[in-house]
């Protein structure tokens, strides 16, 4: 059963209900249209209850229930899960913190990825699994693993963190120089000396650090390809295989790399914040998402139908959400909507994790709005395959994110995330719709690209910058960005150090200002969180601080260079100020919003075919309707756009199948 | 000496001065008419030197001394601080935290109380002591132990829970199946796999935690019970055994199954707030106390003369206050009033912990209020062995507690003891007296029961809730009560699952709400911290939402089930509408306060003999004369009430002997 | 090549850079005035490779080099960071946190100072440094270890803290006196009972804790002695031999005892504040340093010329304060101003903190302002070996520091350098010159002397202070002093038990307050953190309580005894009223500013000669021009005072030569 069309479903984990609730599902998933279920993501202790010893009957059953009722299977491989079996016989594999402790089983991920027995333990159980169901008609995807995140200090890490350093290095002369290991006596003598980054007096070394956190997404992603190649030797060419990426905290992954050795970008997704600033924060996951495959298909694996995380709390989704969530990822590629989970759990860790049939069962709001959410899914079936175009970029580099999150570092308020999330919100709010690039790939398709947050980046980086700039492009670059190379070294001679001369400045010193403080600005802003000493040297001045020890000096620059222009923003404006100056650099670069004049909180958003259809996404997450310029055929209502306009109630969204043909 | 009247004293440990602080320590007992104290709780090291060799001279100095004063000796097993031999000579029964980290001596409590050789020992120096001590004339009380608190992760405790878990489970898959071992592939294949819920990389298994909590409940209790019934085997059968529970924070134990071996309920309590919040805590704690006995006599074993514990320093009390907390004890059936400790040391971890004796010396406030509230307890000799009964109680289940502190339920703001003692704060404003009670347990005798926090709910429980409302009680459930089963597994199909016929409604979502924000309802009134998405099946709805997503759906509802009612509040009130509630319902429930009309902060209390006499206290927390009716004798003042009514001083006390008898 | 002269410089470590940047280093230090740089700080990896193998080459070549630049040297010993091969060959000698944690390198200062294999490996590269440049001229001083602050929990040093503790107290029964091992059966039995004071279940014992830091102390001042001794074998005796003490959080040093071993003082002060608090935080530190040698010269080896360290970022300094801190500290008896570093390193752990040579290079405003500076030290050649003195002193002792950061006192908000600072300030803002001084010391040299917080006081030291009063001196004591001995066991009968006679009073009751929470004073102030129930036996009663528990009780008191005064403070004062008070005892006491009519924040100092002359700083770190009254010739300007007295711009400073012969 292959892939095709939009996807519509969850995980689904029968080994924790009876037949009697299966019978139950089987009603219910044709009541909800849903197409698509990850299968096996927890059932590792199941499938091989004992070491080397195989059960695969119950879940042959399974797949044959499924594939009866229509429903095509992710096949997940379940060695995120070890069972505890795994703890008693390889207790060396268990993970190992930086401050020595040793956990155990009694959740899940309890394994040291560089672990051999793991690592052994892992592809003997996906290879079974696919000589098993490699060619069961159910299976329409292959699902590795469960979110990659974990790290280990322990000694097989330390073995396999000095191997990977010989690759990259060479030598430990030039291991030395990078991590510029003269200061605190810290040179190493031999390969052995070299430990990973665990407890110590004070602050580690930011080269090392920043090294063991390359060497574990690199590490993951060999355990990724382990267990990809050893499913791909049984199943099908056309049947993908991927994995699921957790966005947006989990910051051990390079998702670039993932990204090219995947078949197709799947992601987990949950909200961060209720109203407004979740639906922001959905677009910022989904078009990072889109972007980390560079054109490939995506999809969102997981979100919630009612989770909103907080730090202390989760907080339910409003009505209407289930549906506008979905549709915010598929109107930004996702060929499909999953959730997790099918049914929410009576007993273990995530039994409060809310699911797609809640504990109060089908007779509920949030069945209801599944069952509506996979109705409208069903209606997009046509839109599957088609892509996304975006005229912006901002610069996404896991490189950058791991150097900034380094102790040591002038200001604690520095947050990659955040900026990052900050900066895309601004083009959201303008109804621009926006990529994600990595510095070192091709811009030269962007009419404007910001880098928020570009702490580090590489001479390759920085010459593609300035390749993008002379071409022709516009580049906003933000405070402290450039100032330190690929082996989190300064470089000297004046900030930003790689990306002076494309913009026209020379940084004398950063002032990270204090917690809450402001400082006025020439055109009646305020910067807050950092300001820089700089002198113009070809740039002009936008902007002037103008009180304080840097009063006159530029504070916001923009520079011709070559048949670009690059700007530099040298403070954290406040958000209002942000927004008009991404406005004014949006205007000056000649890109215009999706659908001009639409309020705050409305999303439109285009997906294209290589046959040159279009379909118009608008998502309205306000509580009043809007009317929205467009012309064709309405696809959820499954009726024509109206001479007058496409009237889009409060808190609804409507698909465009865009073309005066529609119209009629 | 039996223990007669009402106890006054304190834990006295004179190893810690020298002979001519012992002839002023005589005076002074008999100054502040002491009669009781805790003799060598502390005193381990001394007793026993050296492993084996035990030296009781000093202390059968000490014994004598106390007799001759007229002093009875509440005698300590010295268990709770094993001496630094100990360590040495066990190190494998130090205590091993969750991580990993193995305690040593250096305070209090480094043992781990699942230790063979721990409990051995422990049980060694109790019996050689009762051995020694069981006919002395001056012991008139065995207390074992010190505030049994203690959990540890260690081997030792591994094996022991693993037997726990035989015992409770009987089978592996009876465990898998309770525990929900299905998620996250937890399944346990041998008993041998389980372990303490140590380090791991995620949430733990709820239903694991759950269990590890009751597990080193019932360890206590086995370790308890060893100690007593050493002890027991050589001291007359008058003598009572007990140990001192510490009150409020200390959760790892189960305080009813304690209150069954007991045989009277020793408590500590330190006050947590400063005015009036401080003496409604007083009274939680002392309601509580005296339910876990069920009817046994109770005693106040540690108070502090000076202490209110804040989480970053400790306030001193009041004038007045010495008094006024020991009467708040002992009108709530305290047969009498011990302080933590006699003499306040000058050395060691708890030298700053106030006492009866204070460092300056007897020519203090604190000694002259300390010996006029000896004084007061004296007056009240004729009291002792009375009770106190209560039409209310509060549903109190440690099970409850534990499954409420578990990782991953939906809001940080689930505070279980918080949350009992609201309930019981808005009681004691109302001027009811209050017991708590047992989910299980016989509830027929209230008129109302209010389960403020019941989020575990055995079935034995909901059955036992059930007959009580069927036979005519009035129940008041609060939120998130009653939705997961004595093994923490959810009761599916709607909320709250084991009581949703008893309150006629059904709920669909919990909605917990953000910090701080509210949610209006009909009445005006705000909601907090939680709503919830339920219907009415038969119950009335008294108030509803009135904005937001649960815009007219219940709020509070009322249900007339069989000769009772059951009443549900779906939301945290705020304090004023949540008073106006409960006085609803006290009014609807036939509760009336035990003094009528007296103003906030004034307390009023019976206890009453079993030949019908009774006795009302009143406690004047306010800084205003109070005029109380009642009739007969005041017993501090020794003088008959006069016609007018009771007058109490601001910050002052008073002790009624009712009937018209006395009144002339 | 002596050490005469103001010196100027900083930390310099050429093994980071190339050739080239040698090249620049010598023309940039030319400029710069420097005439002194710490070298070798971090270099035992490159000088000693592997163990026992040295390489002094390249050293001889830079020291060479520095001679030629006529740069002298503080040639460094680099114990402070053990190269790797140490870890690999000697892992028993890593530090161990109190929780068992072994930390491992990575960063600096990974050894546990009592371990054998250091103090070994230390002992042979610092004699092996000092033989091979005992005589080399460029070589002016010997700056052993860097910042001496590590404690350790490891089992050799529990040997030795075992070794210390019989030394101490010669017998157990004396050490478990001194501890009131009574308290919580800790009994020691025999002296391998005793280990440090590891992770255990609640609050370690007061005694054994404070033993625990005076251990640690004396074996930083052991290991040091140890290398200074080996290297004073090798060197002629006019070099001086000192290491460099971090102020002002380090506070695992008793700074008096290493004053009394260092040839000169030398100090590590990093502003915490911006503004006028920042220099106010200088004036504390080089008061404290200048203090600490009791009259020997003492010399800032570190300052940041852009660092301001707050908990959560690092603020840049503003124009003019290299100067003005450099000068703050040279007023008050500073022979020059160092700084870490002479060139901001391109990596490693401190790659952002701020340096004399900028990553920007010398063309910035700090490398500018840091040359000016230089100049201005430069013009202050006569001034060096002149010293200050003082009318007044605050007491100082790391045992009363140690004895109040323990757990289990009143409140957490008795802060030791906080309150210690606060009584500088007030002195500083009235103008004065402050001395530090020793309990125990003699005293009688100054008008008035504050203990802001003397918890622990020792026999003698209360013996000193009497002795102080009775001679005529004014003592200011404030709350919660002198009352405990030197084993931290409380002084009973009446607090402040060692202070009672000399300030007339007897206290009852420490009574802190609610966290905010104030009380009326009788002369209309506040109050705050803490408040104490006394009564006067001589003293008069100054300020009362005006409210609460303790109305119409003293708070403040003052006390005529023997020819002396003695003030006792119970509360912590506003700031406004505690600088009122300030300034009436210091009137009283017949203390006058060093210039009078100073406006707030802007610093008048003296040094004075052997052979009469004097010199005024003023630092004017305000935002006006000041008009300061003096006569003489200003050496920053090089001209003299006009006769209307010495102009000083805002944010600059001055040094005059005082004398009418110099206004001509």
């Amino acid at each position: 059963m292959p892939l095709t069309g939009m996807a519509f479903g969850g995980d689904y984990n029968p080994e924790q209900w009876d037949e009697e609730t299966w019978k139950e599902d089987d009603e219910l998933m044709r009541r909800a249209r849903v197409n698509l279920v990850t299968v096996g993501v927890f059932s590792w202790a199941l499938l091989e209850p004992e070491e080397g010893r195989h059960e695969f009957g119950w879940l042959d059953a399974q797949l044959e229930r499924l594939h009866a009722n229509g429903v095509r299977v992710d096949l997940a491989t379940p060695t995120a899960s070890p069972p505890p079996w795994f703890t008693l016989a390889h207790p060396e594999a268990m993970p190992v913190t930086a401050d020595g402790t040793r956990l155990t089983h009694g959740s899940r991920d309890t394994y040291c990825l560089a672990a051999p027995a793991y690592r052994r333990a892992a592809a003997r159980i996906a290879a079974a699994l696919a000589e098993r169901y490699g060619d069961h008609p159910a299976v329409a995807m292959w699902h590795i693993h469960n979110e990659y995140a974990t790290v280990c200090h322990c000694e097989q890490s330390a073995a396999a963190f000095r191997v990977w350093l010989r690759a990259r290095h060479g030598t430990l002369d030039a291991l030395n120089e990078a991590w510029g290991t003269a200061f605190w006596s810290q040179r190493y003598g031999s390969w052995e000396q070299i430990m990973p980054p665990r407890a110590t007096q004070w602050h580690p070394n930011p080269g090392h650090t920043l090294d063991f956190r390359r060497f574990w997404s690199d590490e993951a992603l060999a355990a990724y390809r382990e267990q990809r190649d050893a499913v791909r030797r049984h199943i099908p060419s056309s049947v993908p295989v991927t994995t699921n990426l957790m966005l947006p905290g989990y910051q051990n992954l390079d998702l670039w790399a993932f990204g090219r050795e995947v078949d197709l970008v799947g992601i987990d997704h949950y909200m961060d914040a209720p109203g407004v600033d979740g639906d922001a924060d959905t677009a910022f996951g989904a078009d990072r998402a889109r972007s980390f495959g560079g054109g490939k298909p995506w999809l969102l694996i997981e979100q919630g139908t009612n989770t909103v995380y907080l730090p202390d709390r989760v907080l339910p989704k409003d009505p209407g959400r289930i549906l506008r969530s979905s549709l915010a990822h598929i109107a930004r590629g996702s060929d499909g909507a999953l959730f997790f989970q099918w049914r929410q759990s009576r007993a273990g860790a995530e039994m409060w994790h809310s699911a797609m049939v809640p504990h109060a069962g089908p007779d509920t709001r949030i069945f209801r709005e599944t069952a509506a959410t996979g109705e409208a899914v069903a209606a997009l079936d046509e839109i599957a395959g088609s892509t996304v175009t975006a005229a912006v970029a901002v610069l996404h580099d896991a490189d950058a994110w791991w150097a900034l999150d380094t102790d040591g570092l002038p200001s604690a308020e520095l947050d990659y995330p955040a900026t990052l999330k900050r900066a895309h919100r601004a083009l959201w709010d303008a109804g621009v719709t926006t990529d994600f690039a990595h510095p070192e790939s091709d811009l030269s398709r962007y009419r404007l690209v910001l880098a928020p947050s570009l702490y580090l980046v590489s001479d390759a980086g920085a010459a593609s910058l300035r390749r993008y700039v002379e071409g022709g492009g516009t580049l906003l670059v933000q405070y402290f960005s450039g100032v330190v190379d690929e082996h989190h070294r300064v470089r000297t001679g004046g900030h930003p150090g790689a990306l002076r001369e494309v913009l026209g400045i020379r940084g004398e010193e950063h002032r990270p200002l204090a917690a809450g403080a402001g400082v006025a600005l020439s055109d009646g802003s305020t910067g807050r969180v950092w300001s820089e000493l700089l002198r113009t040297e070809g740039a002009e001045t936008v902007t002037s601080y103008a009180a304080g020890p840097l009063a006159g000096a530029p504070a916001v620059t923009r520079h011709r260079f070559g048949a670009g222009t690059g700007w530099y923003l040298s403070t954290g404006l406040d958000e209002g100020a942000y927004r008009v100056l991404v406005a004014r650099i949006l205007e000056e670069s000649g890109v215009a919003p999706e659908v001009a004049g639409l309020p705050p909180g409305v999303e439109a958003v285009r997906r294209r075919s290589a046959d040159g259809r279009s379909w118009l996404f608008v998502i309205n997450n306000t509580d009043r309707e809007v009317l929205v310029p467009a012309a064709g055929h309405e696809l959820l209502a499954a009726g024509p756009v109206p001479p007058e306009g496409l009237s889009v109630p409060a808190g609804c969204a409507a698909v465009v199948r865009e073309g005066p043909e529609a119209a009629c």
